[in-house]
Order: structure tokens, then C-alpha cells, then sequence
């Protein structure tokens, strides 16, 4: 039975992925717990801290399938933690009271927190994945429409023309920086824990330093300068990389939901018999994933700032901050994996319609190219007179109904300088794309 | 497989409750869709809207063991909402195509929004109910310890004497404000929704408000006014709702967990063999609970900001803003039950240790009743006076390590107007807890 | 020289109001310390606890004039908090040293918590009027355009019908509540704070209880039950309050927004010369007072959650929490007072275009008239067969643009049931209005 | 008159400093926008796009005295944005007309963002000055203090002893990292924005491209790969920043609030004469700087979401998210400004008490060693049997009050294996203090 829309029967595949739903389930953190006692014994057997008989007995007792979950369950309702009772299990698996060697020098948070890290490095492997899927798309996009001309909006107002490319593009860019990030906080994020009860490692008499070393190599881990069970920056800057991301897909999904809408139509989300289908009205086609997506990254934000909260941690090991994470992560991560691949699905399969654009330039009788107008007269009466006087024609456009040429035409002033066939060249929209395929290009370059 | 902490089958009876996570189950949660759609089908029915016999055999179909959770899945997922799939396994259930009168009148929302709704009235019920719990247990640690002298602290720096009643006290009269809060807002949550496409009832060409008022009667919720498919400040106000109960049981935490400390040692949350205990430290004694309320509670408060943004709702029907609530209404009320649950936990067996707080009263050796001293001295010399002369004084005593009555009897000054056997009586904590006592009564009587 | 917007000498008439602004002042903030210390000398005075001449001259001395300014800011910045700084000179004031009476028994906190309920008061006073005005300008819209069709949208995509009185209700309603929660609020949080150092009145030997309830009535406010030093949740609930309202601020601006699109053009927010206009594109109409409600509402909600964090106050007297209220509860006040302010600009001057509201509808061919039909066709053909065919028609008129009246008339299994004319009715925008008007009626009668 | 605490006569001097506040007033802003604007001139003068008499001209005006701010603000109401009032102004105030050619091809959020980023820079430089002070007291504090033996404290239970060096390591550690971030993200951040209406930059026929580059390079900033008027990870991302380092800082005060606590007294705040004190309780000594820091802190990771919001931008130029950043950006700056000072103000003067910090590791008679003998016992007895004997003697202790030392030595299991003066040994903290000098030299070898 589950409560959360995460683990929904029904709603999982909409707001979580499959393969991100796995890295955070009770059965990978267990097995990631295992794994690290695994390799702490290893690594111990080898520096000769424990025998080597132990640790190999400790090494076969290492998988999920020999954890009994319910009594699990039951020692970390008792105990308030998971650890003491895998240890506790691992222990009894092994013949000869060889278990006693395990965990050794270790506390319950270095092997909560290294299993954390091994699963952020798996959650940011599919977000890398998805990320490279949505730039490729974008690029795709960008290529395709390098010089499709759409109305470029400010303030929700048609201003003058771009082109499709240019608006991928700069999503594109974003993305490009997102992969940046990911790698530069990569460096940070993905190192071990292992430190002892107060961090100091005082647990170990010898070998401890090179235990830790030896740990985190055996796990692909970097190792810790010194222990963070209780300086979190690192967290939480995970958490503000997915609040980050999300909020580019959060424009993505506002954009496409702008023109989806039925006066707009530029764009579709792909289409499938019934999907995004209204249960009263059948003509309705509904952005669908831009729902989702946009849903995700609201609450995806507001967890980033919960993160910053856990920072706030007492002394050496916290008294609720921590939990905080135990809480947010995986939700985070499960939320992200599902905006992502809503934004993969929407790009790879979105459906553009040229036209639509091109009629939408054109609706309002040439007011859009009045900035191009004002710029093509500025040279000859100023640039502020010809804005003063642009702005005068287009309200008595909209109010008269009239063409914008018609007036500029008229005008006594503007015939002085320009004749109506130069001032119907500046009203050409495909004459005003300014530098959007050269932007385009700049973007393109970096991938 | 559960990757969110709530669902998980390691952490959900820490992290919430059972009762509460059936709440908000995909069963529970399509049963809802199914009552929903038998009382439309009755009220319908009996309003001659519908065939009698169509309704009694939809009525008689709407039970959760009828519906193939799996088909709704897929079904879900192709149309971005499961009404329609709840909708056509019904219709298809029924015999004589009698379910095509299933759903009369109805949009998706109104069903999803009015099940939300009695979602949340099963939940608040369970808020309630844990409220009742913990007031009473503030209550009787209130009428316990009304004279039980503990140190109060400012600044976390010892003030002056309070009782751990008084203390109590405070929290509850925070709970019986949630208590009308709580009452307030039922009032206006508890709410039906039917209305159509656009919340106009448009759908139904007769009897529109006579079965809108029907069905609200017949799940027990009240008419709305008018739709309020994009007007939420009803559900938001639920999350502000658990948001406020939260910091009050952050507050609980907070002192309980600074009262636990090792220095302090003067509450103990409950305890029993193995809780709260280390894989390495063995004399400690964690606050767990305190730790989880603390967790839990930082998470719902951004759910609160989360359910705000999705206020920001456009048009009709909302294009996204809606399913920030599908996210955060399960996890919010999940995490407050949690919370909750771990909060009575706490209080209804709490340890409290009088000696140590009469100890930790006496530990600065008088300084703590620096101010009985100075509002004692006032009347002779001056508040201000008094102020700036016991301020010194205290100094003093801190940097010499003398006893404070030792230097007010030896100073000329105060030796004019008051005898050692005075400064005695002002030095003593149970001549100085005010009106703790009082304090304490008037709460009580609230109850 | 000002760093914030909302105290910046070019934007504070934008993001904030003068009134609200004047509230939050360092001058009001300090008169209203003066104004409590008047009252309690007052109190204190006729009760006999200090004499009557001290009281007087306290009394004499309590304005914001005779208060040095700058000095207080020195005295703040040594000592942590001004009320120190304000006894010290009010005391200095007096003559004969009279002045050491004032501030008897009181703690900073008494006099700081009490300012702020006295400031929050007139906050609240400025809100509700505001909300008045609002409620007025959206009752005014909301019957003058009870019937005006224009076309409901769900998920972006244009629906049914709906009136634009109908839109203007359904945040009516909203408002209606959030006068409702405010009443009911300041039952709670418009209560007096005098409780000293630890919130037991310890520091008064005689007639603490008495003053208590002399000084609240002194200035209007309730008596609290219990010290709320650092029980908090009022506090937060005034937070929550204005981010609810927030909230629906932001749907209105959300809906404006949208409205005044180029392609939609059916609002327009009130207009003057240069109102909104770009510096560069003549042509457009900006929503700009949507823009600042969109900004203010979207931060106040943050400030929101911080105010639940700092309801976890430590202790007697909170070590940090407490002053995050000193931060946002001044922002959030003025950020509401502008989006209120901007919201009456916009509904009070509201440009109404009846006519593009019809075009509007009438764009899509018949195809917002499907669900119409498919109720109408219901009856005959079962409501679910009747969804499914007018859903494939609806497709096919998009494939082919061709009117859903000719598509509707040709088919044979429809024409069996029903002619041309009756479809044509069915598709009649102003036969759809369903109870469009009655919803209006239901809430302009609530006011 | 200031309503906010950063503009505050009274406050602003606690909750920022003079130097942020200057950053982000409405005279650098301006300034800023004036710098842009010259710059612009002079590159369009060389590039022979305006004529060089115009650049001089206008190159002349760009200074904050001459622009009439009262008369600025009533542009800027009037208007929405200040950017038209200042290019008219400047425009007036240029002879013959040559103001024309300012603002060439530039739109009202090159300009405003390129100020912004400027400011950013300027707000950058600043943290990173503190930060580079904290992170010089911290290794200052880290080496004298390397092997000062202190209590670690995990749950709040005294766990096993550190040293103060260590822990003043940890946070050094967290500074060091927010460097490298903020080195990275200069890199991301500190670009220029000049594109135009909808950031194709059509408004420049000729030299657009070039223009843009010597710009950019004019103002020392990096050339944008495409316009970003819309695409705002980079601003939002300096917001995350400061949560970050807010996080950081807020971990520092919760420690030096719990260490100043008069139960355990190890560190205190710098203290002059009436700083931190009471206006009732002259013995307190407040931790004032930690209050403001913890308060500060939760706002700006609250105003770090706000930015995230803020990305939701609509199409070119967006409808309300970019004034989220105006309002936000200045406080977030500000508030984290007068976090940083109060903490470099902490951490320059704080007073450490070495011999309260080993008072405290003995008040518990050696529990605090348990771990040190359980590791002890292991190679003897086994690592889990050592630990149950160990933890069940340490409750015997508690319960008996007797010293640890003495169960131990008493117990025959154990006597068996060591004798009273190994466990003695076993009971130093001296010897357990494990890696915390090494990890202390890690980090140091970082700066």
C-alpha cells in the first residue's frame, strides 16, 4: 500500500521513473549498507585490522537476499536507526562469531551517509542521462528551426520576431551549464564517509586513516579531508543542482503550455489516441507532461530549501537536521526523474507548426515590426522622436483598425525620409531575426 | 517497492502512521472516486435525472475489489488522469450499457477534487484526534508539575526560575488554538465540488444545483458557493493548517531535545531496552523521536509555500498548479501523522527529572535570582539603579567565582536598606516563580 | 540610502504602500514602544504599584520627538536590542528620577512583542480595507458582466463557456473567505504580551496579573492566557493569512496576464500614457501591475515558511527564531500592502472587451460546443458512445478544418436522432451557460 | 523612512553592513545603469555605429549627480521600469539632440540585468572577503586549538571527545568549498546582457554581434553565448550560493549557541560592556551575533527558492518572475552581508574556555569513554559482546552513580582480560582523541 504519489500503483510512472524509484528503494540503500560493510571488511582484512577469515566471511554474507526486511523493519522502529540492525543480522549470517569483525571502527552514520553518496552518484547518473537526452533534443530542435520565424513575447505581449531555433537554443544553453554544474559538484559531492562516532575515527587505534583511504577507493569514492556527519554543504548543494535543473524545466514546461494554448497552437506535446484527453470535452488537447513537470519542480524548489535547512546541524552528528535529508532526497531525486522524463518525452516527440507561428506574427497588422520600423527611421529623425512617433501610429493602428503601413505611409513626416516601399521592407518579419541563427550557432558550438 | 521514507517498509511506522497512510492510498483514494460516483448515480437517480435502475446498478458496482488496479494503471498513464479509466471499468461493469449514466454531469476534477476532500476529512480526523491526545498529555504534565521549579532560559542562557508546568502549559494553549483553528477551517475545506468542464454546470440541462446539493448532502459536505476547481484557498489553508501544527511540535522537539542533553538531563523521552541507542556510544540516550518531529516538520513547512504556489491556478482548470497538490497533501498529512504520533509518544510517557532541575536552578550559585534581587532592590535604590548595581555585581561573582549573596551582603550600598537574612529570602527560587502557577490554571481551564 | 525595494526612493511606491510602509517604520515602531511603557505607567500608577507621579512623568515623556534616534541606534548595536536604549532615555528624561519606574516588571520581549501585535493591528486594519475594495471592484465586475460570455479554459485549452461575472465571482468568494479568516485570526493574535524575564511575571511581587490585564485593555488588546514569548504559532497564522491572500492575488494576476495576451486580448489592465510601455516595441500593452503582484506574492510565500520556522523557539525565550520574525513580518506586510494596492488598480480600472470574448469563443469552429453536444446527443446514443464520436469528429474537423456543424449533420448514426437545427442549437455559445449566473447570485449574496 | 530592517536607522548596522547596503541602493543601481550606457556609446561610437560626437556627449552625462532622482521615481511609477526614465533624462540633458544614439539597440533589460550583474559582482566581492576572513580566524582557531580536547556531542549526548581544532576544521572545510563555488560560478554569472527586444538583437542592423562583444568587454564581464533575459539559472544560482553559505553559517551559530548555554560554557561571543545583555537579567550572556546570524540565514533559504521561482519565466521576457529577483537579490545579499559580519565578528574575538571543555568530558565519570573501552574489550571479547556488556554497565552507572571505571574493574568477564590499570588507560581522554589533529592538518594544507 503506498500513500505517497511517488510510490502510487496508479501514479508512479507519471511522477517518478522506474530506475530512480530502484537507486532510492528500501532494497538498493540496504544492499548499498552491505556493500560498504563489504568493503570495510575487505579493506581491513587486507591492512591486517581484522583477520582475513573474517572478513571474507563477512565479504559472502554481503547481499539483500540474506536480510530478513521485516525484522529489519522492526530492530529500526526499536532502535530508530537501520544500521545497528543490518550490523546486528550481518553478524548472526557469519559462522564462528566471525561477524564480530564487522563494522568495525565504523558508526551508523558513515554507513548511512556513504550509502547516501552511492546513491546520489546513481541518481546523478540517470539525471546526467536524461540531460544529455534533453540537450540533444534541443539541439535537434534548434538545428531544425535555426531560422523559423516565431513572435518573439515580452510580458506576455507579441514584441518582435525570433525564431524557434533561438528559443531552444537558449533553453539548450541553460542545460549546458546544468552538465557543468553536475560535473563541478561531482567533485564534492561523491566522497565517503567513514569517521567514527564524533568524526575523529578515535574508534581505530591504528590503521585508520588508511582504512578510510582504503574504503572509499574500494567504492570509487573520494575520501573526506576531514568527517561531514555534520557539514552538510554538500547535500544540500545536490539539492539546489535539482532545484536548478528544475527550474529550467519549469520554463521549458510554462513555454510549451503558452503555445499549446488554443489561441497560440504553435507547438504539441506528442499525441497518442486519448492522451491528455478530457473525460467531457473531446476537442481538448492538454499539455499534459508541462503539468507534471511544472508540479514537480514547485515542490522540488521548495525541498532545495529544506536541504539548506539540514545544514543547520548541531555539533557532530545532528538531532533532526539529518533526518531532514532522509526525508527529501530520495523525493527530490524521484521527482526530478520524473519532470525529466516528461521534458524528454515532450521534446524528442513535440510536434511545431511553422505556420501557426507565421500566422501569429501577422495577426496584428504589422505592430510587431514597429521596433524595426522605429530602428529604420531612427538614423533619419532620431531615435527617441522615432519611437515617440511609432508609439503615437501604433495606438491609432489599434484603435482605427488600420494597417500599420497604411499610417507610417501617410505620415508627412517619415514620406519625407522613406518612400512605402522601404518602409514595407521594415515590416518584413523574415527582414528582423537579428542575429537569432548566430545565437543559435553559439549554442550549437558547445555541445 | 517504495523509494519515498513514508512508503518505505524500513521507515513508514516512524515517519508516519498506519492509519494515515491509508488515507491516502491508491485504494482509499480510488473507493472515494467509486462513493462519489454511487452518490451522484443515487441522488441522479432519485431526482429523476437518471433511470432508477441505472443508478441502482451503478451504486451497486462501486466497490474498490471490482476494479482492476493494473488496467488503471495503463490507463493513467495514457490519459494523464485515472477518473476516465475509473469511469469506463464502471460503465463496463454495468449491465445493459446502464453505466453510460455514471459520471451525468460530472468532469474529472470534481470527482478527484471532492474525494480529495473527503480525504482530507478522514485526515484532519486523525489530526484531531492525535491533538485531543497530546493536549491531554500536556495537561496532566501541567497539572503535575504546576510547581515543579525548573530554570527558565532566555538567550539559552539560565533566567530566572519557571515550573515545568508552566512550560506545558505554554505548548498546550498553542494546541487548543490549533483545536478552533482546526474547527474554523472544517467549516470551509469540507466542501463538495460539482461543476462541469469550466464549474459551470453547464453539463446538466436540469437539476444542476438540485444535484450538486444532493450529492454534498449525501457524503456529508457542504454546498459550495461556486466552483472552486482554480480557487484553492481552501486547501491551501490545510497546509498552512499542518504547517502551524508542525512548529508547535518543533517547539516540543526543540526543548525536549535541549533538556535532554547530557549537561542538562532534565526530560527524557520514553525508554525502553535498545531505543535510541548507539551502534558505539552505549551510554547515550538519543531524543529519536524529537529528531523525527524535528525532520518531519521542516519538510511540511515548504509543503505550506508548495500549496501556496499552487493557489497561482489559471483560468478554469489549472495547467499544472493543481497537481502540486496531488504531490504535497499525502506527504504533508503522512509526515504531520507521523509527527503527531511521535509527539504523544513522547509526552505520554516522559521521564521528568525534578532533582535535576532543581540542581540545574542552583548551579550558578545564586546568579539566576539576580533579577528577584534587582526588582527586590528596586523600591530602596532605584529599578535602573538596582539594575546596573546587581549587573555589576554578578560580573563579579562570575569572574571571582564568589557567590552572589556573598558580595550583595558586603556591599555598603545595598547593606543600607536590606539585611543578609533579606537577600536570603530574594535568593530563593521558590520565592520567585511568580505566576507560573496562575499561568498553568488558566490554560487548563480552557480545556 | 535605501537597499530594499520596498524602502527604495524609485520603486517603494511600486512594491509597497505608504500607509503600509509608515506602519513598519522605525518612528512607529518606537512610538508604539512609547506608547506601551506610557500605558503601563498609567496602569502601574492607578493600581498603586508605582507612584502616581512617576507615572505621570513617565507618561508626559512617551513621545517619538524626544527620543534621539541616533543614539538608539548606537545603544542597539551594543546591546543586541533597542528597548534597553528607549528606558535608558525615557528614564533620563524624567525628572527626579522618577523615571526608574518605567518598564516596571516588563522584559524586552514585553514590550517588542506587544509593538509588533499594536503594529500588526494596523497591518491588518490596511488589509482588510484593501480586501474591502477588492471585494467591491469583483462584486461590481462580477454583476455588471454576470452574463457576458467568453470562453472557460482548462488546462490552457479553450473549454466551454463560461461569463466573465462568473470568473470574477469565483475570487470573490475567495476574498470572502480571506475576511473571514482575518476576523476570526485577530480573536487570536491581537493579545498583549507582559509576562517578564521568563513569562511567569516573577519580577512583579504584587499585582502582576492586574497590571496584565490593565495594560492590554490600556491598549485595546486582548489578555493572553498564557506568555507567548516563544509560543508562536499567532504570529505564523498571520504569515500564513497573508500568503493565502497572496495566493489568490496571484491567480487573479495569473488570469490578467493571460487575458491580456496578444493573441487572447479580452482584459486589460486600467491605461495611461506610457503606462506599461517598453522602451523600445510601441505597441504593447503590459501587464504590469500583474507583474509586481506575480513578484510580491511569490516571496511572501516564502516568507511564510520562514515564519513556521521560527515558531521553533527554544526555551523561555528563543535564541535566533524570534528575530526571523523581525526580518519578514515587515516584508511581507509591505510586499501585500503593494500587491493589494496593484490588484485595486486593476480590478478598480479593468478594461472589459465583450466582444473579443465572443471571438474568442466563436474560433474554434464550433469545436468549445462539443461537450454541449455530446450531452445533447447523450440521451439518444448513451453518454459514453456520445463522447466517443463527437471526440473523433472533433479530430476530424481540426484534421480536415472543417466547421463541426457540417461533420455533426452528415453522420448517419446522428442524424437519425436529431437535425440540423437541433445541432445548431446544441452549439449555441449562449445557450451553455449552464448556472454560470446563479454562482454569481449564490456569492454577490454572501457580501 | 525605513519600514525594513536592512534599510533600518535602528537595525541596519546588525542585519547588514554599509558596504552590501551601498551595493544594492538606488544610487549604485542607477550608477550602474549609467556606467552601461556610457560604455555602450563609447563602444557604438568607435564601431562607427552612432557618430563619436554622440558617444562623447552622452559619455559625459553618465553620472548619478545629474540625474534627477525624485523626478526618476515618478517616470518609473508611471512607467514600470526605471530604464526609460534614466535614458530621457540622459537623453535631455545631452546638446543638440546627440542623447538620441544612447540606449542604441538596447532593451530596458539589457541594461537593468547588466546592472544587476555588476551589482552581483560587486555583492560577490564582498562575500568573498568575509569569507576569506572567516575561513583565516577559522584556521586560526583550528591550529591553536588542534589537540584541545573537547566533548563531541552526537544526538546532543556527550559521545566521545574531539578537539575544538577539529571542530573549527569541519567548518573551514565547508568555507573552503563555498570558495571554490563561488570561484566556478563567477565564472557562469559575471556575463553581460545586451540583446535587445527579444534577445535577437534586430534592433542593431550593422555591428550587433560586435557591439555586444565590446560591451561585455567595456564592462570587464563575459560575452553571453545567447540572450538570457529569460533564461536565469546563472541569477538563481548565486541565490543557492548564499543559501549555501548560509547553511554553513547557520551550523556555526547553532554550535556557538549550544556552547554558550550556562550548563555547558565553553565558547562565548566577544563581549564589550552591555553587549548581549538583559534588560532584567544582568548575569545573562547572550549569544546575540548567533541570533542574528540563524535569523538571517532562514530568510535567505527562503529568498533562495524565491530565485528558483524565478526561472519559471514565460517566452522572451517574462510576466512577473524577473521582478521576483528585484525585490529578492538585494536582501538576500544584504541579509547574508550581516550574517557574514556576525560571524567574522564571532569567530575573530571568540573567548574558548579549555577548561570548561574538559569539566564537561569528566561530568559524566568516564560514560563519555564507554566507546574507548568497548573498541578496547573487542579484540578481546568481541566487538558486539563488548558492546552489550559496556552499554549495560554504563546504565548500571547511571543508575547507581557510581564511576564507570569501577563497574569495569569490578566485572570478572573483563578482569579476565585487562586489569585496572589498562582500563584506566582505556579511560584517558588524552588517548582517544583519534584523528583529530591529522584531519585539523588535512584541511589547514587546503589554504
Amino acid at each position: 500500500m503506498a500513500s505517497t504519489l511517488i510510490d502510487s500503483r496508479i501514479f508512479q510512472g507519471i511522477f517518478a521513473s522506474d530506475a530512480m524509484r530502484q537507486v532510492w528503494s528500501d532494497e538498493n540503500r540496504t544492499q548499498k549498507y552491505l556493500d560498504i560493510e563489504r568493503a570495510l571488511a575487505l579493506v581491513q582484512g587486507r591492512l591486517g585490522l581484522i583477520p582475513q577469515d573474517a572478513a571474507d566471511e563477512i565479504a559472502s554474507h554481503c547481499t539483500i537476499e540474506q536480510i530478513d526486511m521485516d525484522k529489519l523493519r522492526q530492530q529500526t522502529e526499536r532502535i530508530g536507526y537501520p544500521i545497528l540492525g543490518v550490523v546486528s543480522q550481518l553478524n548472526a549470517l557469519c559462522r564462528d562469531k566471525l561477524g564480530e569483525y564487522c563494522h568495525w571502527g565504523a558508526t551508523t552514520q558513515d554507513i548511512t551517509d556513504t550509502a547516501t553518496v552511492l546513491q546520489i552518484r546513481e541518481g546523478l547518473a540517470l539525471v546526467e542521462n536524461d540531460l544529455a537526452g534533453i540537450a540533444k533534443a534541443l539541439a535537434k530542435l534548434a538545428k531544425e528551426h535555426r531560422l523559423t520565424p516565431m513572435i518573439g513575447r515580452s510580458n506576455l505581449q507579441q514584441a518582435i520576431p525570433v525564431t524557434f531555433g533561438y528559443k531552444m537554443a537558449g533553453l539548450l544553453s541553460a542545460i549546458q551549464r546544468h552538465q557543468e554544474r553536475l560535473a563541478q559538484l561531482k567533485e564534492r559531492v561523491l566522497v565517503g564517509e567513514f569517521a567514527g562516532a564524533a568524526g575523529t575515527l578515535a574508534s581505530l587505534q591504528s590503521g585508520a586513516m588508511q582504512t578510510q583511504a582504503g574504503l572509499c577507493a574500494e567504492l570509487g569514492l573520494k575520501q573526506p579531508v576531514i568527517a561531514w556527519h555534520t557539514i552538510r554543504d554538500n547535500i544540500a548543494e545536490v539539492g539546489t543542482f535539482l532545484g536548478l535543473v528544475g527550474g529550467t524545466l519549469g520554463k521549458l514546461s510554462m513555454d510549451v503550455k503558452l503555445m499549446m494554448q488554443t489561441e497560440v497552437g504553435e507547438v504539441f506535446e506528442p499525441y497518442h489516441h486519448g492522451r491528455g484527453s478530457s473525460s467531457t470535452m473531446p476537442q481538448k488537447r492538454n499539455p499534459i507532461s508541462s503539468c507534471y513537470i511544472h508540479a514537480a519542480i514547485s515542490v522540488v524548489r521548495q525541498h532545495s530549501a529544506a536541504l539548506m535547512d539540514a545544514m543547520v546541524a548541531d555539533h557532530e552528528r545532528s538531532t533532526g537536521p539529518w533526518e531532514i535529508e532522509w526525508i527529501v532526497l530520495p523525493e527530490a531525486f524521484c521527482l526530478m526523474a520524473g519532470a525529466l522524463k516528461q521534458s524528454l518525452f515532450v521534446l524528442e516527440g513535440l510536434e511545431v507548426d511553422a505556420d501557426a507561428m507565421r500566422r501569429n506574427i501577422e495577426m496584428t497588422g504589422g505592430l510587431v515590426m514597429s521596433e524595426a520600423v522605429m530602428m529604420g527611421l531612427g538614423p533619419y529623425i532620431g531615435r527617441e522622436v522615432a519611437h515617440d512617433l511609432v508609439y503615437d501610429l501604433c495606438r491609432e493602428s489599434l484603435a482605427k483598425k488600420l494597417p500599420l503601413l497604411e499610417l507610417l505611409a501617410a505620415h508627412p513626416e517619415i514620406a519625407k525620409h522613406v518612400d512605402r516601399a522601404a518602409l514595407q521592407r521594415m515590416l518584413d518579419p523574415a527582414n528582423y531575426l537579428g542575429q537569432s541563427g548566430v545565437m543559435v550557432d553559439r549554442v550549437l558550438a558547445r555541445m
